[in-house]
């Protein structure tokens, strides 16, 4: 773990409050919040963000951590209540809040750690709040959308985009703005937040092009086809192959077998699809580096570079892997 | 309706957005909002009382109104909530959003709105932003302690004031304090709040005692007997007959009959507990009156005046009025 992680992870801790120490709080409260926020499988993507952004402008170490942690949070506060909206069972290898406790402690444990996020800007430029309480609402947005897509049972790329904007673009996007607007540097506030954005689509095309793609034959495996989720790929391919489209179609409409399942997933894995879903991830890449400019060349800046690489090389990776075997399940 | 109460009403509509004409919004969840926030049957108290500071500050009109307005949707955020929490039907005569829509509809816009709400609050001073943050996190507490004495059907007098003032004090306060603040009067500050938060007690004590003393026969005539909620008149009966409260203790565990309820509603009516309530009534509005100061001769100072003699007199009515008759339903 790197230095600053181990900083974050106890700078989180702090802000979130010991449940065994709660004076004010009703202690599940707190431990809802610390259940989901400090599960060790949390990939603490936007924090590195955050740091690596707030490095380039060279921001007070601790001004970064509070930021850091004003994302996690407001990302762990949409996840609290997403799981509530899907009436989500497993997050992070923990059961969610809203099975291990109620719904109730899962809406109010996502009200309060949003409080809680906010009130880590307090120090910053009002701005730096201003854009938070501006995100959160255009997460909340998408948040809708994605229902409304996935009971709808009907949405195609044009949707996925407002979706993906919402939902990983944007706070991304504040991931690199927010330590900018900090130092008042509201040109780097732009730039940095069209790298957060553009590199926020990217991840996502790749995590719906992994959902077909991955050889991996565990229990989740065509999760975005089998429960209607927006994903780019599922979407390029109806919109490429008038006949599959109609095939999903009937088996979103119906209950569907799982054979018909497989043989839908093979038939988008074996579209133009992944390699439409491939060449966007790479444009979002491209936009993404262009973005940083010559913080390229910064310490940090390479570390960014280094996950554009890593991204480019996985989602490369999932277009030359062996198609979706049938699974013996 | 008063002239400040129709400009209210048309900057309230104008901040949460017209569904008709939603660019960026999904609809759906300004029409949940507006739903709500737009019944005709809400008293409007919060505002009226932001309106009513605001002057003695001679705070700008228009500035009133962003208060008056976040006020209002904070509590309306809050609304959503608790009727998620609570599986509620019904809330000013009409539908919950959570019944008429579902349950994602009604988190997600109470989420939306509370962010429209904190951006009602960019103009003003930074104070006025993070006093409404720490009010959020009060009240998702408040929320939390509340549920939790619910469903444990156990709680005295010192869990009824933690939940109250997080429940009805915190927001009546804000709406003292903001306005203040709004004008960097910080003596001001502390002294509206006050005073808010005794008008709020005074209002929530009331409430508990109409609950079992109205000759009303409706049909949530004893909620919180039957319900268990906390009750500061129920508090205040259990506390000073052991019988009763084992008797109370019964009902709650077991499946309670009508004819006991009534009985027990009887019991409480005529114990010395409303006569304890309504001393506490008059004790937190004296204090309310204290905290108000010279302000009292201020034209809308009187206006608050006249509240409190208003509430006084229905607390000192629900103590002579018949005790509760059998309902006939």
């Amino acid at each position: 773990m790197t230095d600053f992680l181990q900083r974050f992870e106890s700078h989180l801790r702090a802000a979130l409050g010991d449940p065994r120490h709660a004076e004010r709080e009703p202690a599940v409260l707190l431990e809802a919040s610390n259940h989901l926020a400090t599960a060790g499988s949390a990939k603490r993507m936007r924090p590195l963000l955050v740091n690596h952004f707030g490095a380039a402008v060279d921001l007070h170490p601790l001004y970064r951590l509070c930021i850091a942690t004003a994302a996690e949070l407001i990302h762990t506060a949409s996840l609290l209540h997403d799981d509530v909206i899907d009436e989500g069972t497993e997050r992070r290898g923990r059961p969610t809040a809203n099975a291990r406790w109620n719904n109730s402690v899962a809406v109010l444990s996502g009200d309060l750690v949003l409080c809680i996020a906010l009130e880590q800007l307090y120090e910053l430029p009002r701005t730096v709040t201003t854009t938070a309480i501006e995100l959160v609402a255009e997460m909340t947005r998408s948040a809708m959308l994605e229902v409304q897509a996935r009971r709808a049972r009907r949405w195609d790329l044009d949707d996925w985009h407002a979706i993906a904007r919402g939902k990983t673009g944007a706070l991304l996007a504040w991931c690199g703005r927010a330590p900018a607007l900090a130092k008042n540097e509201s040109d780097l506030a732009r730039s940095f937040a069209d790298c957060g954005h553009h590199l926020g689509l990217a991840f996502q095309i790749t995590d719906d092009l992994i959902d077909v793609m991955s050889t991996d034959t565990g229990k989740n495996r065509f999760a975005d086809l089998r429960q209607a989720n927006p994903s780019f790929l599922i979407a390029a391919a109806r919109q490429r192959d008038d006949q599959l489209c109609r095939d999903i179609d009937a088996w979103w409409d119906g209950d569907g077998e799982a054979d018909e399942l497989h043989r839908l997933a093979r038939a988008v894995a074996s579209s133009e699809a992944p390699r439409v879903a491939v060449n966007a991830v790479d444009d979002h890449l491209a936009a993404a580096l262009d973005a940083l400019g010559e913080f390229a060349n910064h310490p940090n800046g390479r570390q960014i570079v280094g996950w554009v690489e890593q991204l480019r090389s996985i989602a490369h990776g999932a277009l030359t892997s062996a198609l979706p075997k049938r699974s013996h399940a």
